[in-house]
């Protein structure tokens, strides 16, 4: 695990931005590993992503003088220690090829975070997570009270601290409450293309439509059904010799890698939102 | 120039077909260089291209048995002669890219046609269609009045004998009476990964959404607009580095591309129709 | 699990080949599911796979016709029965993403075979394998004395009735010895795009060459190393911003699509080897 | 054309190479369009490009002071005017597509730069250069006296003050007499993905070896063959059912967008050399 610090910051764009930030770090003989930094000239913003060496490095005094001169600049930020793992729930239903994929690459430390909880309406994904000894917490979903579910989920996630929510083709749509107690904090994986096939069996519709490229979409999850977002999407080519469901074996190699993309990338602090689109630091 | 003969197929599947076609030739001494067969399980359709030389094989008797065995196992046919390739018209606004890619690749002997016309609503193409030797017509569109300027089109294409209208980049609407007169027989590329991003400026769009990945579609023109059966399809990634000028200068790379695969596959035979997607034997 | 049978054929190309074989599945009533043939012009070979299904099908007749057929034509041919899925060993050392994904591949059912064995010369991949209820085999390699582990191996396989080794990163070199008791039955997956960077640490290399791809190629393994008929490659893109430890994560996941492809592909005899190159009817 | 300053920066990497450079900006009012740095860990050195704004801005004097920081930091730099375009000769042979596809990108102003010379051991390219208006010169290789015709070259070079030689399929090898007065300033593409398949007739090799994707480069020219600093690659997959001519025809895609690609970014100072690398600021 590094012990870095990583700030994420975005603000209106204007002369003096990186200077500013650049000089403070370097009056406090930060060690700076990585630096990225974007403009976008129609919306006039600008973003910014700086991790530096936190061993011999005074925080504390940073971060304060830091502030005053975010306030001045008006900046939005984030500052996080690589040390300190954000939390994360997964929420998964019948299909567990995502699951595997996430469990495994956290197993082998791919993924900086860790993972106290796996939520499902369905009983399946148990013993995977007993192999990873991560408890598992089967809420099944009656569509006539959908209210209870949601309740003890959400009690679950604040419960054990939660930082981020991976749905993973968790085949149940989240309520707006529950996703405004989230806010950038919860991704999903769509099995299409957005904005192509929105909404139920995507690869069905792309079947139909007979498309010659399949895709996979992972993003964040706002109020209005795949729609929020996007971090990452990839596809693969097909042709009219497969059908259905060699489309959605296909497609499930698309889903592992889009969604434990954006993951690795949220637990890195790459991600920085704006409008409904993502900066992403790579 | 190949001197071969190319078959191509579809009708309900049943067995035999393979059968009934490859003995046929057999029996005439086909010399065949490359066969292959689809069947949809879904649909219950057979779909098949078969190429053979045609030295020293006799086309006039063999077809007129072929005939005879089509009508008893419905099937629909079209029988091409490589050497005698299809006459092909061009029609492009302002945009040369894929117009400027086509003759490119028509001159170094890439598209299996001639193309004895190019035609447009703007005068920028004419330099490019005189340096390959190619009749320009520059036929305005007068907003007011469509309807003058698609019959001297339609005239020019009749009286060219023309068997493909290739749209490479041409921004204007054919009305559907234009497209009826030539049903499969037109191919247009759009600037997206259909459906997504149906309609004008879709870098626009693509860039507001904040996809990942942008695209172009080859496909034929149908009535509906964006919606006739798609040929070929392309992406290319892109990032929040990108704004629309990037976008639109790195589609116009997979416009080319997705373009002239589906202009070379329809002039070798190599598309089949049905429903509303595309058998591809290549 | 399909009923059908596949049949691969190839042979020298000659004028009837379609036809006969077509001629007796439909004598024998076959209902046929897919069929695909390919000719190498430079080679003069011709190779075909072809499916049906067994309900009311008389094989053993079928067989015995066949088998005066394929010698009359010179095929080499097999006959093999979806039914009867091949029995598959698993060598694997200490990275254990391609045996990880390889195991939740066979536990959804997107494999057809069985597993009966996992060998390895480190103790890491066990708890993996106990929880698919996998029989383990730890086989330490002694430098020294690297023959009797290799016997111990043979004997293993043997007794196990082994159709096909997946290497998923094993990081042994197989001898020629063991290499001519399973021809064509030994899958690789080396990582990198072959045949850049054969032998060992080649995403040291790729990232000292500054590439900008990095690869990875599954294949047959021959005698001579990295040199066997390559089954499937795939690539992924890399900057200047990746260091090789990067590569080596990104790499993982090009491993694991590459031969978890490669494996499924053989399962359902797919593949054809001529020279040193492979014929892939997807 | 942007009226802007692009300043590229290597140096060996400490503490406040950032805030140094950014500092100088802001005191001069620099209104930043685009900053992007890299960090090499292992080399340690340190690179950055720089974009901003001339209008209102006292380059003199700017220069001046940062000639004093760069001489104490050990930078190495290079300070360019995107409204003064490098001048650009082009080499080519027989085979024009990248020659017609650069041409066309110039044309439509998608490359930074004037071509006043195009260069050819044969006369096919002669009709291309004339229809852009671009002089052309056809030097013969006598393959008994080579020298003659180099000399002749770099005269040519010279005379037109020409800042980048772009090898377009270019089949003859240079000398490193000739090399060594364009270093880091002859952009070459190779027909392979390297380094497999270096030297002649790649497209060959690969079919023979039986890959199944193929590859382009393009590269700096060093003295050493096909291994100069890679500035970028692509692939496409291929399957059995093609031959080298097919393989060869999917190659001239990649070779257009690979080389066009390559030259764009020299245009706009977006590459920095090192060891055998490069860092392309995108």
């Amino acid at each position: 695990m590094r012990n870095t610090a990583v700030l994420l910051i975005d603000c209106p764009d204007r002369k003096g931005l990186v200077a500013g930030v650049a000089n403070l770090l370097y009056q406090y003989g930060a060690n700076i590993t990585h630096a990225d930094q974007h403009q976008d000239p129609e919306a006039e913003l600008f973003f910014m992503r700086v991790e530096w060496e936190l061993a011999a490095f005074d925080l504390l005094a940073f971060r304060a003088e830091f502030e005053a001169l975010a306030a001045e600049l008006q900046m939005r930020w984030r500052l996080s220690l690589m040390s300190q793992p954000p939390r994360v729930a997964i929420f998964v239903s019948q299909y567990l090829h995502c699951l595997a994929d996430l469990l495994h690459r956290y197993q082998t430390g791919e993924l900086n975070c860790s993972i106290p909880l796996i939520v499902s309406n369905h009983p399946d994904g148990e013993a995977l997570a007993r192999f990873h000894g991560i408890e598992f917490h089967h809420i099944p979903i009656d569509p006539g009270d959908r209210k209870a579910a949601e309740e003890a989920q959400l009690r679950l996630l604040e419960a054990s601290g939660i930082d981020l929510v991976v749905l993973a083709r968790y085949m149940q749509i989240l309520p707006a409450e529950f996703v405004e107690q989230y806010p950038w904090r919860i991704i999903n994986v769509h099995h299409s293309f957005l904005p192509a096939f929105i909404g139920a069996r995507p690869y069905h519709a792309a079947f139909h439509r007979g498309v010659k490229l399949i895709g996979a979409t992972s993003h964040y999850v706002t109020r209005v059904l795949d729609d929020g977002p996007i971090i990452e999407q990839d596809v693969v080519r097909i042709s009219h010799r497969e059908q259905v469901e060699d489309l959605i074996r296909k497609g499930r190699d698309l889903e592992r890698v889009v969604l434990s993309r954006a993951v690795a990338w949220h637990l890195e602090h790459r991600i920085l939102c704006y409008g409904n689109k993502t900066v992403i630091f790579d």
